[in-house]
């Protein structure tokens, strides 16, 4: 019995992630009680960001024009190619402000137990990278899950070869966490990542 | 460092309620990943909920022509009115499938307490439709709060001089819930509020 333009809009708000009926009415009827031009300026936001985000050319980070911000900027390191699965470890990354070089997204992982798909496009990139030469390490910082360290395998079984350095993030017991309760996996894997004090 | 039009996006979608820069972030990096006409969908959606909803020109519930759908369904029982104070309730109302009549959405509270503000203009769409005769009962469903209390008994002292049936929905213990937990003041409303079986 809803108005067909409200609940339609119900439908669309269901479609994003964490969003079911009841985040999706709460937020519908907020929308109809904001100002007409904020409702406009989020949905014109959500249009734009689709229309107006590119991939990177080299890194295939976001970006708004052929080089994300991340690779147009010559304060970068540019020796260092640090590896992600989503844009999105690349900003949590950067927000650390402990790395300084140049990024590379692969969107997605090699997948070789669930459905052995590929990232081709984007790992093709990275080799095309390596190639151009000037490149001292590769830093991979996929998850340490299944796909993730399978990515990170397969991704140092290719560029071992060109000599380029790779190296992977550390897997350990997270800052502030008690001991006691960190599974074994991550405590053998931190007892073999020790070093030296 | 995200690139403009991205996180013009996060800062818009965390202008919504409940959304905060994680979950902004997640959404956006979603959206980001979606077939472009899906993303336009939920954004027109958006665009258009505020462009092509009015307020009903009887009952003020939202609608997409001078009458919503309900006060427009000749299948409704015209001499009641049952007051709401956001479209929201009257939807939560609806879904109950126990009431047939007609709906006054005030949007807003008279509250005596906080600010003083007062729902004006629908409160005098309320007493305009009262005028035009053929109301037998108005039921007041405002919530049993402070505010929705006040402007119940607000309602009511203003209506009653019209000869017009005023009710109020019944407060008391919530169908499932375990009496033991019940607060003092429900527990009395309840009590109060019994009814022969």
């Amino acid at each position: 019995m809803m108005e067909k333009v409200f609940s339609h809009l119900i439908d669309q708000l269901m479609l994003l992630p964490g969003i079911g009926k009841k985040t999706a009415q709460r937020l519908g009827f907020y929308i109809l009680k904001m100002e007409t031009g904020a409702a406009r300026k989020i949905g014109q936001a959500i249009i734009d960001v689709k229309e107006k985000i590119l991939l990177c050319k080299s890194c295939s980070n976001i970006a708004e024009r052929d080089l994300c911000s991340i690779c147009a900027n010559p304060g970068r390191d540019s020796q260092k190619i640090l590896v992600v699965e989503e844009p999105n470890i690349l900003y949590a990354i950067e927000k650390t402000g402990e790395y300084r070089g140049l990024y590379h997204v692969l969107h997605g992982t090699y997948s070789p137990v669930s459905d052995g798909r590929m990232p081709e496009r984007t790992i093709q990139g990275l080799v095309e990278r390596l190639k151009n030469g000037g490149i001292t390490e590769v830093i991979i910082a996929t998850s340490p899950n299944i796909d993730g360290e399978a990515t990170a395998l397969y991704l140092a079984h290719l560029i071992r070869p060109s000599g380029t350095k790779v190296t992977r993030i550390a897997c350990g017991i997270p800052v502030g966490a008690d001991l006691e309760y960190a599974d074994e996996v991550t405590l053998a894997k931190s007892l073999g990542g020790r070093r030296e004090m």
